[in-house]
């Protein structure tokens, strides 16, 4: 988020001459089911912008689903899934991170793809979703079409420099990535799907 | 903090048996002026759990001084700067990310100690902070007695690993490292400095 949120309407990016000019002004939503604030695997407390019954008539551009715990997307609410299925056909672009994957393929949006998600939860994704998913377990993140699904929830950050690239190319994303000092990965350098036994 | 937050007590560090036993049990605070909403950089509005007023009675064992924007933090408060100084000569650690090594110099907590910030910033802050603080440009963290203090952003990433390390050791480390995927960097693995010219 710290890179794409360079994309951002109002962001530095766009008042800071050291950034090349862009033609994207990205805004935001942090969807929920409600209004309170949501506990973090490890962080502070966060507050969605919107709820899902608030944006039942909105079509996005691009939506980015976020991983959780297994045991909590093992249970994931089906309004949260119904989301994403009733977005897919309209959007430009479905980005997952981490156990998010986990809640695209409960959608049924990954059927025939290439896939990738957490390597610690890899097996048991794998042997819950749909055997049509073609899950790869060594990648920091893949594509296939307009669905990049990336690996456990650091590899989140080398898909969104690798998306940044792909939208608004090299010259907009070394400056940011310069900026955070993002140290971006190559797609295929995985050492988590060896630690894992996956390859 | 996806990294320490496996150190917090009620984690699932402590219950999952993948992980090894650790003596730790942190609990967090996040610190503002007041309990309302932070609109950060790139991502959610999050959530204070406590004001600087509210905590002026305790003593931390770790505190972590976040960065932000160059003007933001050339501007910050002194209740800040403040906190920092008040709570140095009682903590067992006080770590840094990004430009909130400009916050703790502005504390004159680095007088005579080596430290790195941000490489985008880098100069800025040398030229505006105590000629007594050996700023070092390529690292992507620096260690100097209780004090650590990271480069931009992703940085703090490869900190908050070594400090894990340090603290718990390699055993309980690899696990947190492997199921958050984080490639952790080598301290002097530092293409940045390079990039914005300081080496």
């Amino acid at each position: 988020m710290e890179l794409l949120g360079s994309l951002r309407k109002g962001s530095g990016a766009q008042t800071n001459p050291i950034w090349p000019f862009v033609p994207y002004e990205f805004e935001f939503d942090y969807i929920a089911e409600s209004l309170d604030p949501v506990a973090t695997l490890a962080g502070p407390r966060i507050l969605p912008s919107k709820t899902f019954n608030q944006v039942s008539n909105i079509q996005y551009d691009v939506i980015l689903v976020p991983g959780a715990e297994s045991r909590i997307v093992a249970d994931i609410s089906p309004t949260i899934v119904s989301f994403v299925k009733t977005q897919n056909p309209g959007l430009k672009y479905l980005l997952s991170v981490c156990t998010g994957a986990w809640i695209v393929a409960k959608a049924g949006v990954l059927e025939g793809r290439n896939a990738t998600t957490n390597k610690a939860a890899f097996r048991r994704i794998k042997n819950e979703t749909s055997t049509n998913i073609n899950w790869i377990p060594k990648a920091r993140w893949m594509v296939d079409g307009n669905i990049w699904t990336s690996s456990g929830v650091s590899a989140g950050g080398d898909m969104a420099h690798a998306f940044m690239e792909h939208l608004v190319g090299d010259n907009f994303t070394t400056v940011t990535r310069n900026i955070v000092e993002w140290r971006a990965a190559e797609q295929g350098d995985d050492p988590f799907a060896e630690a894992w036994g996956l390859v």
